[in-house]
């Protein structure tokens, strides 16, 4: 079976995937910038004895016995923060499962920091989810907590419920018609945070973003995901809706997905630029029902493994850039040719 | 069997094609500029007698009688001149073969332009089916010749022997290494004329160019073939060098071969253009041996059936610019998909 980013999920002609984070401090312990190590090693510590009683097949791993690619890999996932993956000196842990839907990062910012991941459209589940995960945590550890602002945290825009939701979605034609601003513009007003998929301040590459909440204190889970479902809701429809306009010049669009393709499945090197341009112009061509040749899962593999750590960790080899763009072409041209 | 332009020949990789012309007059009928339309039907009247004892499988064409596409076609193929395909008021008629490798142009500049084609590089032979080809008709018609200039023609540029031979030659390497100027000077010096293959003045595109004699008059057939010989095998030898040097890079270039076959084996509307530029840079990949999915027949197919007159006259088909684009991508396919 696939890990859930290979697979496809509801809504996931625009609905890449969704996130649940819940950020979480244990209680009597300073938090992570006034803590001592000793201080990390006993959240650590902590940590690594409840993953026993978990379940979920997660399991605890040291950051410092992880070696650079594995951890870039994860970053290039999504699973762990940049941040998190960069430093090794500090005193961090990372509790996963092998379908790597799970992933508990241990001293980021906050002591704990419980992330559950599905592809395509899934919040009601996903909470429940990381609540179940939360309160199993919360049999063996007791959290900090206040009557009145709710879960204690690092920095005061996580205080409250401590919860963070997001989903990715893909957003190619309301780039193309020129109507994503006014929908992004819409979302911030609406309290929602949203930002390109590679980097905080970049443009989005590939027409990727991520929209989660900004508001975090005085609001329950309930409702924080209530808002976003609406909003989530709002822009599949708007997508969608450009879709149909586009589909109108429908030999534009055709022309459009298959030389994307055609470069895909014919060139001999490619950086990763290019390819998550041209792999947004397949997508949306596989999500329209444009092209045959490609699916969800082919489409989810070469977005995957042509990332530079994946690519080096599938193919169990250090290569520098340039190695990197010719065995990018390669493996695309593989994964294109799979039945 | 496929017509002469659909074939490769000798030094094909670098010379697409030779052809050799006589321009000649019918003694005792003014030349065309001063020529009354009765003079100028004389000549036709001659030339349809002629006809019929020239042999190889040449028919006689009214060219009032043929449709604009059709005129256009052979333009394309560079069997007629622009100028003889344009206006239809005047008297004039073409004399070809269904291997199209002989074609007589009545009533162009001069009362006739004898012109015989091959694939590759071939002049001696060229030479001698011109030669038969100009003694039979003597057979028959008396030629405007004087002892002292050799044949009589309309514009003095053609006088002495009448004759222009040329090669088309496809120098994708020497243009992107940046030698092509040197070469292109040196030719001139020599009393050559290059030009791109698309319009005199124009760029060449797709990298073609025919190179020429500029002397006809003083100069023996034989000299003038020996000297384009010489400058020939100068360019294909320069031609395989700057070849040599693009093929220590070989990714660079086969990662340009494929994505140019990429897009026009997926594309889905392609203009004139575009498919000059990319044809070019697929036909250096077959002929440098880089790229197994294309064969010179596919590569002249569709350098041929591309071309808006040729296109529409394959489909048997009246097409606007648009309609063209796609069904240019759509025929490129098929070709391509060719076993």
């Amino acid at each position: 079976m696939f890990n859930w980013y290979l697979q496809s999920g509801k809504d996931s002609d625009v609905v890449v995937s969704s996130r649940i984070r819940l950020a979480r401090n244990i209680s009597g312990i300073p938090f992570k910038q006034r803590a001592s190590k000793e201080d990390l090693k006993k959240v650590k510590e902590k940590m690594k004895k409840a993953t026993y009683n978990l379940g979920y097949g997660l399991k605890y791993f040291e950051m410092s016995n992880m070696d650079d690619i594995t951890k870039l890999s994860l970053v290039e996932k999504h699973l762990i923060s940049p941040d998190f993956a960069l430093d090794n000196g500090e005193e961090k842990a990372l509790i996963i499962n092998e379908e790597e839907n799970i992933s508990i990062m241990v001293n980021e910012e906050d002591h704990l920091r419980i992330q559950v991941f599905q592809s395509g459209y899934e919040l009601e589940n996903l909470l429940n989810l990381a609540i179940e995960i939360d309160e199993k945590i919360q049999n063996e550890i007791l959290y900090a907590y206040s009557k009145k602002y709710g879960f204690l945290t690092a920095c005061p825009t996580n205080v409250g419920t401590g919860l963070r939701v997001s989903v990715m979605v893909h957003l190619p034609a309301l780039t193309k018609t020129g109507n994503i601003t006014k929908v992004l513009e819409a979302i911030s007003n609406f309290g929602m945070e949203i930002r390109g998929l590679y980097g905080e301040s970049s443009k989005a590459k590939g027409d990727m973003y991520q929209i989660s909440n900004k508001q975090t204190l005085n609001v329950t889970e309930k409702d924080l995901i209530k808002n976003l479902k609406l909003i989530t809701e709002k822009i599949v429809e708007q997508e969608r809706l450009a879709r149909k306009i586009l589909s109108k010049d429908s030999i534009e669009l055709e022309d459009k997905v298959y030389r994307a393709y055609g470069i895909l499945s014919n060139c001999k090197k490619i950086d990763t630029d290019e390819l998550i341009k041209l792999i947004s112009d397949v997508k949306l061509g596989t999500d329209m029902g444009i092209i045959t040749e490609m699916n969800d899962l082919k489409v989810n593999k070469i977005k995957l493994y042509s990332q530079p750590a994946n690519l080096q960790k599938y193919l169990n080899e250090k290569l520098n850039s340039y190695k990197r763009d010719l065995k990018r072409a390669e493996l695309i041209k593989n994964i294109i040719k799979e039945n």
